[in-house]
């Protein structure tokens, strides 16, 4: 039995989780925000209990004392030491990681080289780790990256068609997120099933703020709707996905934006937001759209077309699909566009009713009926799991 | 019987063709190159002759001269006024036209109003009408647009998700092209199979230097590759096709190209040319895969891919097809491209089996064996047709 931790650095932030391995259970969950900003907010839950607090925390050391701290001051640990591995999301592992790997000065220097392809999520990743490692040096720390799953992805679904100079040069090429996700998907599949991962084809849709569709031939990754960054593939919140590249050009000639102005654009004021004018959030939108918001109505019928011919092309591509996979905050909760979605796919012969749909939240369901030609799930995914599974893996392989 | 012209005006070229109309005859076809350049070249075919002649021709007005004349001489036709209707190559027509139009002085203030959505296409488009109107003041000039049929997508298949607002100032949003082969298509498969208009459910692949490809939905254009401009879409010769946005926003950071360089990378400098490093021409492409070139399989592999997954999107979308189409350059001529494709839509029952595939060039053929679930076919593209048939229609309405 291990104590292992996963943790999420932002910026200003950090999420935790604190689980008993191998027995994969959650002994506490928390998190800290606004880190070096006025009213930093420290909360944890554990064992039925919650704690929130409002507080001083200057920066990330001072974050990282503070969960240990709350740790053992609840007893969830008797001391730090207990605390045997860390898993670390990295996000960005560019070519150079395919899977997680544990804490190395080499891995160290690789994960800077990668900055460029994720100037804001990289360094608190960094940042993030090497707090930690100042609190807890003999702890075995493992990176985890958000891009390793996609790795297997075959060479003509991850180049893009521009000059190949800019792959050779700037390894401009699709990478992918959400791997963690996409893989714990993939492997609760195989799990409930009782197939061998190598015979899951299937597609993952992890649906949130943020959103990814993987098509996931013979348990790996086989092509994925973001690409070079996260900007990529469908309809989000506040993302465009893919448009005509041309409209940047056509844009920044008309109205002399240049690339930080379209850049923030496309992330921050598009997406469900831009177009329904009401929200970036999927369910304020619905609520719009239920009281008759025309742009609203609009923002969702996008949102179900964009998933409804990603997912289509990925099922061809891949030549055929056992299951779809709905996961994320909308895929896990909100049922209508589950619904829009799979209404949509009815060439496949997908059969999800409404009674087995309709009001089903977070927990994990099968939506589809027998008739189904294609089986659909709900599976509300666990990035932290995997995680900790990984550093806990590499714990026992190092012992 | 009427004789009716379709031209299609580049920014220094003619292309046109004469009919005989309803007969659907061609009377005669040429070119016109290099117009306003050093050594100008014209070209004609006609019942069997053919006519090169490298002379000055300094503008388009001289070069329309050029071309009376040679009709004229030749006793194409017997003299100018016989030419009764022209159909224009007008490219964009914006949200204004959904249709072929007669000229007039509305659509022309209309047409000009257009100009910032296709700054190269609009002018020659005008500057072509300009001259042949000025030469054949008597006869009826309708306009044809490359947008026109696509002019029926549902607005969640045509809007983007950045902004509203650039909808609404600026009509940023998919107009597609190639409208008038798709148009074609569309029409030439519901004659050949006998089935109403608003039955035909295919999806046509348009597929050359430039390539589209179009869901087509009870016999109107449900969505589109090439969207706001030519460049979206799959992959092209020179043109990238859909990419991660932020990839332009990477390279002006890394590299301090302006939006003009961008485009021009991205327009002139990718596609097949940029992964290949051989050539944009599919046929040159696949000889040097033909001797083990990696980068050019590689090209090529993309090219399939993409196109599988964009045909099957838009199945998927549609709820199912009846059949697909080949043609343009690549579609119409290119077997192992074809192959590639078709081998690669397994999922939705496509079977073509070598024997009805290799080798089939530049005529009508289906593809596809009797087994098949959907049917395949190869149909040579007749966008000059199209032209004259509206040309002669608003001939006919007017007369």
């Amino acid at each position: 039995m291990a104590i292992v931790m996963s943790v999420n650095a932002g910026s200003s932030s950090f999420k935790f989780q604190v689980f008993e391995m191998p027995e994969e259970k959650v002994l506490a969950q928390g998190n800290v925000e606004r880190i070096g900003l006025e009213n930093s907010i420290f909360g944890m839950k554990f064992d039925g209990n919650k704690i929130e607090e409002v507080c001083d925390i200057p920066d990330h050391a001072v974050a990282v004392q503070k969960i240990m701290d709350a740790l053992v001051d609840n007893h969830i640990v008797n001391q730090l030491e207990d605390i045997q591995a860390i898993g670390h999301r990295m996000v960005h592992g560019g070519e150079y990681f395919d899977h997680s790997v544990l804490e190395s000065e080499d891995a160290i220097n690789k994960f800077i080289e990668l900055t460029d392809l994720a100037p804001l999520h990289n360094p608190a990743g960094l940042l993030g780790y090497r707090s930690f490692k100042k609190a807890l040096p003999n702890a075995s720390h493992t990176f985890v990256f958000d891009t390793a799953f996609h790795q297997t992805m075959p060479k003509e679904n991850y180049l893009y068609a521009i000059p190949y100079e800019y792959y050779e040069k700037d390894k401009v090429r699709r990478y992918g997120m959400h791997g963690t996700s996409h893989l714990y998907l993939t492997q609760r599949y195989a799990q409930i099933t009782g197939k061998k991962l190598e015979d899951v084809n299937i597609v993952t849709c992890h649906l949130g703020n943020g959103g990814s569709i993987t098509a996931v031939k013979n348990g790996k990754s086989f092509k994925t709707s973001m690409g070079f960054t996260p900007l990529a593939g469908i309809m989000m919140g506040t993302r465009c996905g893919d448009i005509d590249p041309a409209i940047l050009v056509f844009l920044q000639k008309k109205y002399g934006y240049d690339y930080e102005e379209i850049d923030n654009l496309l992330n921050k004021k598009s997406g469900l937001l831009g177009v329904s004018g009401v929200s970036s959030d999927s369910r304020d939108v619905e609520a719009a759209a239920a009281q008759g918001n025309e742009r609203a109505i609009l923002a969702q019928k996008m949102f179900a077309s964009r998933v409804i011919e990603t997912v289509s092309g990925y099922i061809g591509l891949m030549g055929g699909a056992d299951a779809i996979i709905f996961a994320g905050g909308i895929g896990e909760n909100a049922w209508s566009y589950r619904k829009a979605i799979c209404d949509g796919l009815s060439v496949f012969g997908v059969d999800v009713p409404d009674e087995l749909n309709i009001g089903v939240r977070a927990k994990e369901a099968k939506l589809s009926s027998d008739n189904s030609k294609m089986e659909v799930w709900l599976l509300p995914t666990n990035e932290e799991l995997v995680m900790a599974r990984d550093a806990y893996k590499d714990l026992m392989e190092n012992a």
